[in-house]
C-alpha cells in the first residue's frame, strides 16, 4: 500500500507522464518509418511481424492511458503534435473522451472536436454535467452545436441551453448543478438519510444549501455539522447564516475575488429571486485564474486568443498581423517625427546616434509605471484619492531619476562628443521624456479601465506609442532649437 | 433572514467596504484640520466639541470594523495612505490585528510589523496557528524575529521553526498542520466520535489522513464517506488508497500545478520516511498562484519586490536604478552601434528616420515568440522535440510575416523618398531583423530556463538588447554596404 501510495508522489508521475508521451512519439514515427518502407519497398508485401509489434503496442499504450487521470492524458495530448495527437486520442477509450476533453486547453479542443462527427460528440458527452457538455459545445461551430443539442435528452438540454445563455465571464456560464438542498427545519439525522440516498455526494460537497418552501437561499450548511453535532438538532440552530452568494449575471472575476478574499471552497449562486440555482466550487475559480493569466499574457503581445502551438504556419502568421499592423503605424509616426527633424540630423549626425536612448528609456520606465497602476487596479486599490497621490509620487520619482540618470548621460556624451551644448540636451530631454512616460504610464491604463477595456491589453502599446514620438520630439526638438 | 443574507451579495459588501475606506480617510482629514486649526488660532483652546465628534466617529469605525471580515479589513488599509492606514490600524481590535496581518501585502505587514515592539506582536500571534506565525514572522527583521520566537511557548516554537526552515517556495513552507489521522483498522463510527471530540473541525477538512502505527501514509478519508457509509465499515475499506501527497521540499509551484490538475482541495504532505507532517490546502494554493502573478508582473519591468505605493520617493526612485541602468546599458549599446554608422548616416540622413522602424518591431514581434514559449514552460508543454518543431514554426512564421511586411514598409519608403535600393535595404532588412527576433525570443527564455532562472523576469530585456542593436546593424551595414 505504502509502495503504491509512493506512486504518486508527483516526482515520480510527471517523469511518467512525460514517458507515455515519448512512447507515442516514438510509436508514430515508427508508424511513419513503417508506412515509408511499405511505399518504397519493390515486393508490396507488409512485414507481417512489425505489424504485430506494433499493434501491440499500441494496445500497451492504450491500457497505459486508461489508467491515467483525465487531466494527465490531456497534458500527454497538449505536448504532441496534431499528428501524434490524433493518433493519441484514437487510444483514448470512448468512455474517457468527454472527461479529457474538459481538460485540454480551448485551441486543442477546438481542434479535435472539429474532426468528429455530432452523433460521436453525443455518445461521450453523455456521462458528463449539463455545465460540463456546455463548455464543451461553446467549442463547436453553431451549426455542429445544434445537431449536438438536439440529439441530447429533453432536460439535460434545458440545463445545457440554460449555461449556454450567460454571458462568457458571468459567474452563470461556470457554475455547476450539483448542490443539494435542505429545509431548515429538518433534523440533522434526516438529512445524513438524505445523503446516503445521494451517494456518491458531488465532489467538493463540503456545504448544502438551505432553501425556503420557494427555493430561496436561507443560509448553508457545512456538512462538517453532520459529523460534529448531534442527530436530533434541527438545521436551522446550525446553518450559516449569512453565506457569500453570487447571482448568475455577476462578473466571475469578483468572484474570483470573494474565493481569494474568504478562502472558499464552494458558494451558491441565485437568480435573482434568490433562489439557489447552481454553485460555483474552487476548481473552477483555480481554472478561471490560470486562464486568464495565460490569456493576459498572451493578449499583451496581441495574441488575441490561446493560440494553438501547432496551428499551420500562415494561419498562425495571420493572427499576428494585427499587433504587426498596429506597431507598424505607431512606429511609422514616430520615424516621421524623426522625418521632421532631418535638416538638424544633417548638420548634426550625433543627433541619430543618441537618439534612440531618450526613446527607449522613456518606454522601460513607463512600462513600471503602468505595472503598478494594472497591480492597483487589479486589486481594487485605486480609489480617486490614491490616484491622485499615485500620479503624484509616479512623477516626482520621474523626475528624480530623469534628473540623475540624464546627468550621467550627459556626462558620458559630453565625454564622447566634447559638446556641453549636446550634453545639456541630452540630460535636459531624458528628464523630459522620463516624466512623459510616468504620466502616459499613469494615464494610459486608467483610461482603458474606464473604458471598460482590459487595461492590459492596450497600454503598453499606448505607451511606447508616447514616449518613442515624444523621444525623438523632445530630443530633436531640443537639438533644433539651442544646438544647430 | 433573507434579508441579511441579501447583504453579502458581494456587489453591496465592496460598496460598504468603499464606504469605509472612505469614512477613515474623511476622519483623517478632520484631525488634520483640526490639528492646523489648534495651531493657527490664536487661543490655543482646543474645541472641545468637536474633539468630542470625532472620538464618536472613531468608536463607531471601530465597531465597524470589527463586523468585517479579516480579509475585509486588510482590503481597506491596503488602499489608504500610510498615515491612514496607522490610524486604521489603531481601530482594528487587538485580538484580530493577527488575522489582518495575514490578510495584508508583504509590503503593508513589513511597515506595520517593523513600527511594533515584540512584546505587542507576540500578544496577537497567540491565536494563530504555527504556520500563519511563520509567515509573520518572515516579514520582521531577524532581531525582532528571534526576540518575538523566545517569547512563544515551547511547543508552538518547534513548530515555527520547522516551518521557518523550509526555504520560500517549498510546500513545507506553506502547509500547515491542522490535519487529523486515523488508524486504518477503526471503524467509521469511532472516527466519528473522534471528530465530534475535535469539534470544531479544521478549516477545509474534507479528507483525513489514513496512517500506520509509525505515522506513515496510507492513504486518504473522504470525510463524506463517514456520512454515507454504514458506521461499523472498517476505514481500510473505504480509504483511497493512492493519494496525491507532496514531499516537505517538493517545489510549491509543482503542487500548485497538481492542486489544479486534479481539483485537489487539500493533500497530504509527508517527509523523506513518508510520514504525514501537514497538508497543503487550496486556499494557500489560491494565494500562491495571485502572489506569483502579481510578483512577475511586477518582475517584468524590473521591480524586484512588491514594492509599497506608498514608500517614500527616494526609496521608491532607488528600487528602479537597477532596471534602469540595465535598460541604459543595452540602450547605449545599440547606439554605439548606430555611431559605427555615422558616416554613412551623414550621406543619406533618411537612414536615421527609418531606422528605428526596423528595431521596434523586432521587439514587438520577438516578444510574442517570448509569451508563447513562456507560456509552453509553464505548462510543461515544451519537450525537446516540441521545441525544436516550435523553433522552425516560430522562424517560418516570423520569415513569412517579415517578407509581407517588409515589402510593404519598401513600398511607403519608395513613395517617401523615391529610392529603389533604400526601399529593398529596409525591406531585407526588416525582414532579417523579425527572423533574429524569432531566434532570440526562442532561446532567451529557454536558456534562462535551463539555468534555473524565472524566463519571465529576463527575457525581454535580452530580446530588446537583441533586436534593437541587430536591427541598427543590419539595416545600417546593408546600406553601408549597397547604398553609399
Amino acid at each position: 500500500m505504502n509502495e503504491s501510495a509512493a506512486g504518486r508522489g508527483h516526482h515520480e508521475h510527471l517523469e511518467r507522464l512525460e514517458q507515455a508521451r515519448a512512447q507515442i512519439l516514438e510509436l508514430l514515427s515508427r508508424q511513419a518509418v513503417e508506412r515509408d518502407l511499405l511505399s518504397r519497398s519493390e515486393q508490396r508485401r507488409p512485414d507481417v511481424v512489425a505489424a504485430l509489434v506494433l499493434r501491440q503496442q499500441q494496445a500497451a499504450l492504450e491500457q497505459r492511458l486508461a489508467q491515467f487521470h483525465p487531466a494527465d492524458v490531456a497534458f500527454v495530448l497538449e505536448g504532441l503534435p496534431p499528428g501524434g495527437r490524433r493518433a493519441a486520442w484514437s487510444l483514448v477509450r470512448a468512455e474517457r473522451r468527454g472527461a479529457v476533453l474538459l481538460e485540454v486547453s480551448d485551441a486543442v479542443r477546438r481542434a479535435l472536436l472539429a474532426e468528429l462527427p455530432p452523433d460521436e460528440i453525443v455518445n461521450f458527452v453523455g456521462p458528463l454535467e449539463a455545465d460540463e457538455i456546455a463548455s464543451l459545445l461553446a467549442a463547436l461551430p453553431a451549426d455542429a452545436r445544434a445537431a449536438v443539442l438536439a440529439r441530447l435528452d429533453q432536460a439535460e438540454q434545458v440545463e445545457v441551453r440554460s449555461v449556454l445563455s450567460f454571458p462568457a465571464g458571468s459567474v452563470g456560464a461556470r457554475m455547476n448543478f450539483d448542490f443539494i438542498t435542505v429545509r431548515e427545519d429538518t433534523t440533522l439525522e434526516a438529512v445524513q438519510r438524505l445523503l446516503r440516498r445521494r451517494k456518491p455526494l458531488p465532489p467538493h460537497t463540503t456545504q448544502l444549501f438551505v432553501v425556503d418552501r420557494d427555493n430561496a437561499l436561507l443560509g448553508l450548511l457545512a456538512v462538517q455539522k453532520l459529523l460534529t453535532e448531534e442527530p436530533d438538532t434541527l438545521v436551522a440552530d446550525v446553518l450559516t447564516p449569512e453565506p457569500v452568494f453570487f447571482y448568475t449575471d455577476d462578473l466571475l472575476d469578483r468572484a474570483v475575488q470573494s474565493f481569494e478574499r474568504y478562502d472558499l471552497i464552494t458558494a451558491p449562486v441565485v437568480n435573482l429571486h434568490r433562489q439557489a440555482v447552481g454553485r460555483l466550487t474552487v476548481d473552477s475559480v483555480v481554472d478561471t485564474i490560470t486562464e486568464r493569466v495565460q490569456r493576459q499574457r498572451l493578449e499583451e503581445v496581441g495574441l488575441s486568443e490561446e493560440a494553438d502551438l501547432y496551428a499551420p504556419v500562415r494561419v498562425a502568421a495571420r493572427t499576428r498581423w494585427q499587433w504587426l499592423g498596429i506597431n507598424l503605424i505607431t512606429a511609422f509616426i514616430a520615424s516621421r517625427v524623426i522625418g521632421v527633424f532631418e535638416g538638424t540630423i544633417a548638420q548634426l549626425v550625433a543627433l541619430a546616434t543618441l537618439m534612440p536612448i531618450v526613446a527607449s528609456i522613456g518606454g522601460n520606465t513607463g512600462n513600471q509605471t503602468v505595472a503598478l497602476v494594472i497591480r492597483g487596479l487589479a486589486l481594487n486599490k485605486l480609489a480617486p484619492a490614491q490616484l491622485r497621490l499615485m500620479a503624484t509620487r509616479e512623477l516626482a520619482i520621474a523626475a528624480y531619476n530623469g534628473a540623475l540618470w540624464g546627468s550621467l548621460l550627459g556626462v558620458v556624451t559630453l565625454a564622447l562628443y566634447g559638446s556641453l551644448a549636446l550634453a545639456l540636451v541630452i540630460a535636459v530631454a531624458m528628464l523630459l521624456n522620463l516624466v512623459v512616460a510616468a504620466a502616459v504610464g499613469m494615464f494610459a491604463p486608467v483610461m482603458l479601465h474606464r473604458l471598460g477595456r482590459d487595461p492590459v491589453r492596450g497600454s503598453s502599446v499606448i505607451l511606447t506609442a508616447a514616449t518613442d514620438s515624444m523621444g525623438f520630439l523632445i530630443f530633436l526638438g531640443l537639438a533644433a532649437a539651442f544646438l544647430v
